[in-house]
């Protein structure tokens, strides 16, 4: 991230996010319709993101459905739908016309049974086919991710031909620069560039022009395969196939960098110990019943499991109230623990994430986290010993044990616990891969309050060791 | 993240990552160059990832000119130049002349003075001239990661002589879909698609077909910012500009996909304590020791810091002598507010990062922070005072107190320091923004860690009350 606010940036001319905000909450209609000629869809989406729920709806309610649709492929569908249930049913077709494939079945399939039908029998013949084939796709997969509007050839022709053909679709294709050649039965032999096509004579065979060989994934796949094959082979569009290979329709970059941005956000969250879907409602479109249900399971859940260290703390009571100096470094031991442990499994779920590591590797990974712990842990313990001998403020020091002894126990402890706590960062996501879950789904706090539970025993049973 | 690994789905008809490891581990040359017709680059480059320094290096000393030259603008840079060092010049300049514009940069940029002249020595005129121009901007600047491969053309022209312009250029340029419009002094008046030219009759002035009011971004912009307006704007590329607005070169989807993905790596690691930059080394590729040093500062700050929780236990050592039972439901109280304030800096700093929350809305992310630990500490102070009222084992009842009055203690103090964490963790990143610094310094460790402090004092100054 950079250090400055990325959001107050905008291009020099443009109307910037905070004017928009500004613009709609003034909810003057000639305000408004400024606005929609001047500002970018893209900062509208954001000015309304910055809005509560119930002034998002009043201001919703005021737009005419001619400016809708020049925003409707920005809005989330949530928004879209709430005014679309106001308006009358030209309107709505209006809006619902203006909308692009993918971003039309995203609302068909967020609204209810009911309005899903009345709204797909609004849409003019070829909208409606391609909408009910794509909304057979879950959101999250690739054919859920897809458009259906990409530009298709037949191979016997010349370039003449395909530009000519191409010509009468260039109003709806969304994307031109890669055209697909397919057969009759609308497999995929390869795919032309409109350069190509462009700069060569007239009556070249498109066939002399074809890269063949072309990356393709199932429909059925999850979207961040196709995101990460598009990152991975850094290409414009990665075409979307059925069981049997025929081309379905395209995932394109734009899309790729909205998936990603979704899973990174997602996996950020679990690590967290939030639960749950995000889905496209912003920070502050979110209500705090929605924000509360996402955390409170794993709040719940962690509480209760750091029972566990209390029943440590209440077995080794003795040693504790005998040796009270050892209260002083407790929070010291157990934190250690969680940061590296946190560390640990952040580098390695990301890596994971990446792409960097495959099962392979998971060997080599726990043995370098354990020598990365020990360098830590070792470190942090001759600190802490040092500290101790040379700095421990006399109030603290008990009549009953030599510094030598506390710098010892602590300075040992701080060490295995690191030690081990690196590694089980390390050992739980690998392990979470291994059984085909998300590596994420192993939140660092559960990994810290694990920890604090080994770092109370190696501490208390430390002590007990030395101290006799 | 899906649940299935990403990495080991390919396309059908290509050699996975997996095999090329195999295949790049066999050292065999005949088996690297049957790969290098047939892998894609990307892959060649996760496989890379997956192996370790010494191993990776031998590789590279294997791998000659020609089939590096391919995967020259997918491998890192520090790999190419461990190459290079042991080329002769006639491959060193095969290798950097295959290298596009910015990957070039990159190199040049991390090799050290002496070799740096070296190699430009080794470049043709004119990607020399590129290469010098590109190399005042830093690293992480738009300027440093744009092309000027890009297609530019004046005015003055019809659709016929555009055609024949860019025919010229189309092996050169990176981009086509997009041609940008300059006047004399490379100012941006607008821009053409490919596929306006393609479809229009020869006789069309490109004027006609231009659009206007382009965005653009400074080229010492930081380059996250660049990322972001790809993504809110659905850009293909974004042209980078100097101060007096004249085009320098742009910024394609490619890259802003990778910026992101970086960008959130980053934020990640420092999320969980994690200092200092990753760079382009990959999770193995990265040694122990830059491991450790990226790790240790948080790690070592943060043990001392725990002190003040050791302090805090010191201070109260009466009350937890005495009524030892609430030693059991110590770390739970101090884990509670861990984990809580954990998920709220998340939240808000992801919200940062995405654009949602601007410096207008501080004041409600810190009341809706507010209702939400309400929530969340109610009902956890609630479950777990039921928990202690009607499930409290008989050998942790103390007979110095009631279960009410132990009830009371935890309920209430655990609901006060979720309230406190869930502010605090709200609050630090909100501060961090407001200071013009990334709010992903604030790492969750460091706030788990304050957080524990003000669980210790709100937990035992309760119980002094209550218990009198």
């Amino acid at each position: 991230m950079p250090t400055m606010s990325e959001t107050d940036t905008e291009a020099p001319d443009q109307v910037g996010v905070e004017e928009i905000l500004a613009g709609l909450q003034s909810r003057l209609p000639e305000r408004i319709a400024a606005l929609a000629l001047i500002a970018h869809p893209g900062d509208v989406e954001q000015a309304f993101e910055r809005l509560d729920d119930n002034e998002r709806e009043e201001i919703l309610d005021q737009i005419p459905s001619e400016i809708l649709s020049g925003w409707a492929d920005y809005l989330p569908a949530a928004d879209i739908e709430h005014r679309l249930s106001s308006l009358p049913k030209p309107e709505q077709r209006e809006v619902l016309d203006a909308l692009s494939d993918d971003e039309l079945v995203d609302l068909l399939q967020e609204v209810e049974e009911a309005d899903r039908s009345k709204y797909i029998q609004l849409l003019p013949e070829e909208k409606r086919q391609v909408s009910e084939d794509l909304m057979q796709y879950s959101e999250n997969t690739a054919g859920g991710r897809m458009t259906m509007a990409m530009a298709t050839l037949r191979e016997d022709i010349t370039v003449k031909q395909a530009l000519d053909e191409l010509r009468d679709i260039s109003d709806e294709a969304e994307m031109l620069s890669r055209i697909y050649i397919i057969d009759s039965e609308r497999k995929i032999l390869g795919m032309v560039r409109l350069r190509d096509l462009a700069f060569s004579t007239w009556d070249t065979p498109v066939p002399d022009l074809m890269e063949t060989g072309l990356i393709s994934i199932d429909a059925l796949a999850d979207q961040e395969i196709a995101a990460n094959m598009i990152a991975r082979y850094d290409l414009m569009a990665l075409p979307v196939v059925d069981e049997d290979k025929r081309l379905l329709g395209v995932i394109t970059h734009d899309d790729a960098l909205e998936i990603l941005e979704e899973e990174s956000t997602e996996d950020m969250e679990r690590i967290s110990g939030i639960g749950g879907d995000r889905g496209d409602q912003a920070y502050l479109q979110t209500t705090v019943f929605s924000h509360f249900k996402r955390r409170f399971g794993w709040v719940l859940i962690l509480a209760f499991l750091a029972l566990t260290s209390g029943w440590v703390l209440h077995a080794y009571e003795d040693v504790l109230k005998t040796y009270y100096i050892l209260a002083f470094y407790l929070p010291m031991v157990v934190a250690a623990g969680g940061n590296t442990g946190a560390q640990s499994a952040t580098m390695i779920i990301r890596a994971m994430a990446l792409g960097e590591l495959g099962t392979r590797e998971f060997g080599r990974v726990i043995w370098k986290e354990a020598r990365i712990g020990i360098m830590l842990g070792g470190l942090l313990g001759i600190f802490v010993a040092l500290q101790i001998k040379f700095l421990l403020p006399a109030s603290l020091t008990p009549e009953n044990l030599s510094l030598i002894q506390i710098a010892s126990v602590v300075g040992f402890a701080l060490t295995a616990q690191v030690v081990t706590s690196t590694v089980i960062g390390a050992i739980l996501p690998i392990l979470a891969k291994k059984a085909n879950l998300d590596p994420a789904v192993v939140a660092s706090p559960a990994i810290t309050t694990m920890v604090d539970v080994s770092g109370c025993i190696i501490y208390f049973s430390l002590a007990q060791a030395f101290f006799g």
